[in-house]
């Protein structure tokens, strides 16, 4: 039985839905709210960040690990691929959003804006979210590029560089921060991803006090 | 034949050094300046960032996708652990470091200080500089904690946790931002970890105009 603590509007919890509903697994969904540190959830990570997967005794921190888990316990439906330059290039692919566009996107405007108004934690940092925003345009360009020669991200098969990097611009497409109207290919790709089962339910969450934008939910955007 | 593109006194560049030593394996180092921009890296690493590892014909970006491709590639000695379990808890380490230290310590203090420098690329943010120093001593708190009743930071084994854990405090150990007064156990296994022979060539290692202090390359200190 799995059970996945997750934030709903957060990328890395995002992912990891993804990635099971692609994998067919069905987990039990816990919404949480790390910020308030409260000791039950602590127990399960000390690091009080979500997802969190827990199976049956075992306990999964951090998105990245819980990929990896993921991987190795439920081979049947590979995420990375089958070769080694396969999964070479679905790992450069995932350090590129869930590191570089994480730095130079996802922090400056998602964690700046949303996380620290959940948390009430000051207020956001100004000063990076003009270049932030100006960023996205850059990384769009570059699905763009790779989805001109290839069906999905990575290469033929659908893997977690779509899914990761789908996760990250659901998030901000919902803040409003993505202009989609020069973005090439990369909007074909966006929307072969939106259409998948995997994405409905993420698209169709709401969380309290803002509203997205009207494409935000339609495949045919 | 293995290639190691990396940049001196870079926390994934050294986390990879280190791996690549305790895998008994040997690569020809090449230092590189990705902030340059230049064509002949671009074309090797598109997000011109180090570390980049060059296996025959096979290009491997990102640390962490380096680290999973070694792993994978020279299985006979196993950084990550055996079990799913030791695994698991190798990773959620390895992400503590790799994204909570980097977001609260390794971003704000050494991206800032070092690196802008090296690019020329504006002044420090000064105002997460102080911040960024006392989360040092949570973290080395949870060091201490951790190594308390373990012989490693994941467990029995040396895993990638620990190497992880060196390669940040080890830069930020040079630029002199670490108090090891109070550091309790986590004083002794980074004096353990210093003593490997995997980390000698990189306390050795000295960059321009940034001396280190006395203490940094004493494993006795």
């Amino acid at each position: 039985m799995l059970r996945l603590y997750h934030v709903p509007l957060c990328p890395y919890s995002r992912k990891i839905r993804l990635a099971l509903r692609e994998k067919n697994l069905v987990a039990e969904l816990i919404e949480v709210e790390p910020w308030e540190q409260k000791d039950e959830f602590l127990a399960l990570n000390p690091a009080s960040e979500a997802p969190v997967l827990v199976d049956d005794d075992l306990v999964i921190c951090d998105s990245q690990a819980i990929a990896d888990y993921l991987e190795e316990a439920f081979p049947e439906t590979t995420l990375y691929g089958r070769s080694l330059e396969e999964r070479n290039e679905t790992r450069r692919l995932v350090a590129w959003f869930d590191t570089k566009f994480t730095r130079e996107v996802t922090d400056p405007l998602w964690r700046e804006k949303i996380v620290k108004r959940w948390a009430r934690r000051g207020f956001p940092r100004t000063d990076g979210l003009r270049e932030a925003v100006a960023n996205i345009r850059f990384h769009l360009a570059y699905i763009d590029w790779l989805y001109q020669s290839r069906r999905w991200l990575a290469g033929d098969q659908l893997t977690m560089a779509d899914l990761v990097a789908a996760a990250h611009l659901s998030v901000l497409d919902y803040m409003g921060d993505i202009n989609w109207e020069h973005a090439g290919a990369a909007r074909d790709w966006y929307a072969k991803m939106k259409s998948r089962p995997s994405m409905r339910p993420i698209l169709l969450e709401r969380v309290r006090m803002l509203t997205p934008p009207a494409h935000y939910d339609d495949p045919d955007f």
